[in-house]
Order: C-alpha cells, then structure tokens, then sequence
C-alpha cells in the first residue's frame, strides 16, 4: 500500500506560490486575493470561492507566523484554557468559543488544566510566548499571580464559567447562586431535611458559589445544613461516586442528593444504582436527584430528577465576544464587566411520566444580571 | 468593583526580561534556563522548578513565534481537527493527543470540521500557515485534495479513527469490522433476524467499516441484512433518535438495534424510553441493545445492551506518538503505517444484574494487528 518517500518528496526545494500567483489563477487582482484571505468584508461568496480554489489547488499558504511579527500584525491565535475536557459542558462551551472566533478569522490553541493552578500557569506562559493575541480561561481557582496582567504582557484575558479574586477582567459566568438555592427550596419545600451536597473542590468558583445557594436556601427555610451530608472536592465521575457510595451507607442516609454538577450527579446516580442492585432495592424511588446542569440520558434515571440548566454553547459565544471587543480595542478604557447568564430549572417526576413531544415544564429565563 | 485602565497599563513600553535576567534570580546559568525551557531531559525537577518559578516571576516569554523563523527552529504547534466535539468519545482522543505532545513541548491548535470536508480543508489550509509542525486529523470523509502532500506543504499528517482512501499516512485505528461483526454474531446467536444498524453517513470510514462487520455476521449466518432495518447518515443525537423512531413505528419492528456509535446508540436510547411512556409498555424488554462505544451511565439502560469497547485516550496518544517520530524525522524513509487497535465487547443483562464491584464479564482484547 505504503508507497515510501511519499511525504519526503513534498519536502524538496520548489517554487513557493506568491498571491500574484493565486491571483492569476483566479483572475482577479492581487488585491482581492489579500482582502479573501485577510478576512475582508467586502468580498462576494463568488470571489471568495474563486481565490479559495486558486489558494488550494496551488498550495498557497500566507506565513502567517511571519505576518503576527510585523508591527500592525497579528498572529490570529486564542489560547484556550479548559479544567477538564472529559466533561461535555466544557465541550460546549469550546465548540461556542470556536464558532465565534472562526468567524472572526481567528484559531484557538488549546491546553487543558486538569484543575491544577500549576498547569495553568504554564499553559499560559507557553500561550503568551507563541504570541496569542488573547486568553480564554476557565480558572482552576488556587494562586492567581499568573493571571495577572504584567504575567500575561498585557495578553487581554476573559475568563469563562468561574471567576478568580483579584485578578479584574472580563467574565462570563452562571448565576450559580441563585440556580442552587433555587433548585435546594424546591427540595426543601417538598419536605426533605436531610439534603446531601455532593460538589467539586472548595477553591473551585461555581463550587464555593453553588454551596452559597444551597446554604442560603437552608438558611431561608430555617433548616440546618447538615455537616456529614456534604462533601465537596469531587472532580470526575470516579470521585463522585465514592462520595455518594459513602453517604448512602450513613446510618441514616439522606433523602436527597444536590449534585453541584454534572460529574458529580453522574457518579451519584451510578451509586445509588449499584446500591439498589446490591441491597436488592429501588432506591431511586428513596433519594430524590437535583443536578446543577445537564447529562446525556437524563430521562433514564429512575426517579425524580430536578435539573438546572443553562446554555454552555452560549456561554462559550460570548466569552469570545467579550475578547473579541478588546482585541479590536474599540474602547480600550473600557472597565472590565462581568456577564451573568440565568438559569432555568426543569422537574421531571417519575408518577407522571410524560408523553412524547410534550416538554417538561420549565421555569422561566432570569433576566441577565450585567 | 473595577480600576480601568489595569488592562492597559501592562501595554506601556518597559524592560523585558531576558534569559539572564532569569539566570540570575533562579541562581543558574543561561545555558540551563535556555535547557529547561526547551524541554531538554538533562535537567533536574529543582533546578526545572527554580527555573520555572523565576520565569514566572520575571514574566518571561520567549518569543515562540520569532523562533520558529528562524531556521532548524519549529513553531511547536500541532494542529488537530475532529469532527464533533459533543461526542466525549474525541474529547477523550484529544486528552490522548495533549497528555504526549505537551511531554513533547508541543500544543494543540484545534478545530472541529463539523464532519464538512469543506471546513476541514480550510482549517488544515489555515494551520500550515501558520507554521504547525504537523496535523492530526479525524478526516470526515470526501474530498481528500486538500489532505495531499503538495496542499500540506510536506507539513507530516497522522490520520485518527478513521482513514482516506487515496492519502498514504500514518494512522491509528480501531478493528471497526471485526468489532461490529463480533457484536453483531453475538445478537444472531441469540435468535434475532431482525437487526436494525443505525450509523452515521456512507461516506465516513468508521461507519462504512462498522456496517461492513455488521453485513459479513449477517453473511456467515446465512440471514439477510433487512434493508428497511438499516438507517445510515445520522450524525447526532438528534437525527438518530429520529431515525430510530421511525423504526418502531414499523409494522414490523426490529427485535434488536445496533447503535454503529455512542451518539447513535444514545438516539436510539432515547427513543426506545420515549416510545415505551407513549405506550405505555416497555420497549426495552423487547429490543435488544449493542452500541459501538461506551457512553455515559450505560448502566441505567433498562435492557440488555452489549457494548464494544476500546481505548479512545490511548488511540489519542498512539496518533501523536506516531506524529512525534515524523516530526524528529529519526527515520524519514519508514514507510507509514496504520495501527489498528483491539476492540473488546462487555454484555450487560438485566436478568442477571451484578452486584457492584464485580465487573461484567469481558471478552480478552484482541491483539493489535498492524
């Protein structure tokens, strides 16, 4: 099959295509190749296509890397940092970030923390030295002295779904609190009292916030939350399982289970369905589920499941608005602003199984909080 | 809450620090703050950590960019393409492909071509002008002109999970064929004729390969494939539900489903749940279950499903191993090779729910074949 040498062969000394070359191919001016490969607006689809067919068939390639060194250049690429890519909501949001940013002409180079600040740190050095022009950021919470302008060389930053102390930039987050409390006075309404929390580390932003919710919605009620029933430090399914296998082997268990997300709702629902399978009972039909956003085949669980939702792909769009407004410079002293997306909550009870095509019922959208 | 102005104060002209600089706060010398931030393997975990912590104190960068320029430099990027993002199944290969390349003192430039030969094209274009030392690519199938060694500007390409006809490089794999026909035989054994496949577009190379096994255990039985059974093109969660909704509404429905991918197999899943609630009697009970590929909480189908497995972070990690030895061009006339790697299948039946801890039986991996 293989027919060796093949790649070498590419390698060899030969012409290098110029735009005059692409061009000429394409009949049109040298200047119209510039503008469709610039990303120009005033280029028609037909123009477009015609120099983007001259570029492919002659191998034309702009060296874009010596473009970003000229003064007034830039180098068109967006450091992306993730905490954790195993996590589909992560997926979303990049896949927002993306759609926004390939509009603008511009490519994401990519690095995942694994909720390690270290990591961080050195993903973002790494960003600045091959010039990114901006950084997108989920923080992995912990030290924040990379993070800081003099680190980054001025790179704007814009961080995603959490926040960090004392490092003042643009942010897109999720008004954790008020979904958390809202979905924990849905449980306590209905009467339980004995709500378990199960939630990603203390240093985590949206852990710490969607504990706040949770705890004020207890404070509300004048119920107290629970010291044995929380455990929070859980990062991947694996972890959340544990933690939820632990609670469920309490002298007395609780009667409800708050996932702070969806990994750790995930890796509770494994647990109590291990557990009804070895005790030889449903309980699902005992420990009532709510889950700070979604999973893939939520309608499966076998009990009563409150979710709190919000759109990731949204999210991920206007973070790279948001950084898309400060490379453009359009108003430098503009001060940082921090967007707060709402969150919706959708109840799916096991005693009245739905029909299909109806929707669940849905609270309605928060206004968004600037 | 905001200072304006911080964002810009970082932008004023100062010093920049140079490698001295750096030598003489960690205490060592520029030869090793030049080894330690190459990724040389001559260095000591203290002597990187001084290293590492001064050039964060500094605020150091090299200036990747201007390296790359200069000759017998590289630009340290790999660009890397997928398909879909919102399948975890590729956030799982792209973890592979990350955890060896930044070993490697490499990054990631990312995009998803949304499975549009078009967009990949363009993505591909864009990273070799951009100087990326190679590509990593999951092709979506198509037209493969842009995947030539002359448009790559020799620029060395790894294929992951799947292949092109007619483009002759390294790629890693997964026994597709042999995978599906196993599970496949497995449901004949059982009794059923009436299988349905659903699997993404014709023109894909897994999908092809996956109905391809799923044709040949159909063959060595002696049944014939029911081509009203077979629904291929679906790319998401949502066409295949759709899919597989039309199926039960046949007069004759199928006995079994074969999901050709986890994002078929959960459309599937989601229909079946559906169609039982609409009729009030349980599907599951009636349509036995196999996916290509895990997904997650696979244990709350209400059902027998069998599910063929392999290991999506190591097929990650092998597309950039094999990409590494490209790039340090040790041996440039090898011709490319293709690794195939061993698929296993795991049953799950509801008549015989394990108690947790006990792992459901495995069938032994297969030997990679090369």
């Amino acid at each position: 099959m293989a027919e060796p040498g093949n790649e070498e062969r590419a390698k060899e000394p030969r012409t290098v295509p110029t735009i005059s070359d692409v061009a000429r191919h394409a009949g049109v001016s040298p200047m119209t190749v510039s503008r469709v490969l610039s990303g120009g607006q005033h280029v028609s689809a037909t123009m477009r296509r015609k120099v983007e067919t001259s570029v492919r068939a002659l191998g034309y390639r702009r060296n874009e890397n010596a473009r970003s060194l000229r003064p007034g250049h830039r180098s068109g690429l967006v450091g992306v940092v993730v905490t954790n890519l195993a996590n589909p909501y992560y997926a979303e949001v990049l896949e927002g970030i993306g759609e926004i940013l390939s509009e603008a002409n511009r490519r994401v180079v990519f690095g995942t923390s694994h909720e390690d600040p270290e990591e961080e740190a050195r993903l973002i050095a790494d960003f600045v030295g091959r010039q990114t022009e901006g950084l997108i950021v989920v923080p992995a919470g912990g030290p924040s002295e990379h993070l800081r302008p003099e680190q980054r060389h001025g790179v704007p930053l814009v961080f995603a779904s959490r926040r960090q102390d004392g490092v003042d930039v643009d942010a897109v987050i999720v008004d954790d609190v008020r979904g958390a409390e809202r979905v924990t006075a849905l449980l306590l309404e209905e009467g339980h009292r004995r709500i378990a929390f199960v939630g990603n580390a203390v240093s985590v932003f949206t852990g710490q916030r969607r504990y706040e919710g949770f705890e004020r919605a207890h404070a509300a009620a004048g119920v107290p939350v629970l010291p044995e029933l929380v455990r929070r430090g859980q990062q991947d399914i694996h972890s959340a399982e544990t933690a939820a296998r632990e609670l469920l082997a309490l002298d007395e268990p609780p009667t409800a289970i708050f996932g702070a997300n969806n990994r750790n709702m995930v890796g509770a629902i494994k647990a109590l369905h291990a557990a009804s399978a070895a005790r030889g009972t449903d309980l699902f039909a005992r420990v009532r589920l709510a889950s700070f956003d979604t999973f893939d085949l939520e309608e499966l669980v076998p009990g009563d499941l409150s979710v709190v939702t919000h759109d990731a792909r949204e999210l991920g769009r206007t973070a790279a608005e948001l950084l898309l407004v400060r490379l453009q410079g359009k108003r430098p002293d503009r001060p940082t602003r921090t967007i707060e997306l709402p969150t919706s909550i959708r109840t799916r009870r096991r005693s009245e199984e739905r029909l299909p095509g109806t929707e669940p019922a849905q609270e309605p959208a928060q206004a968004a909080s600037p």
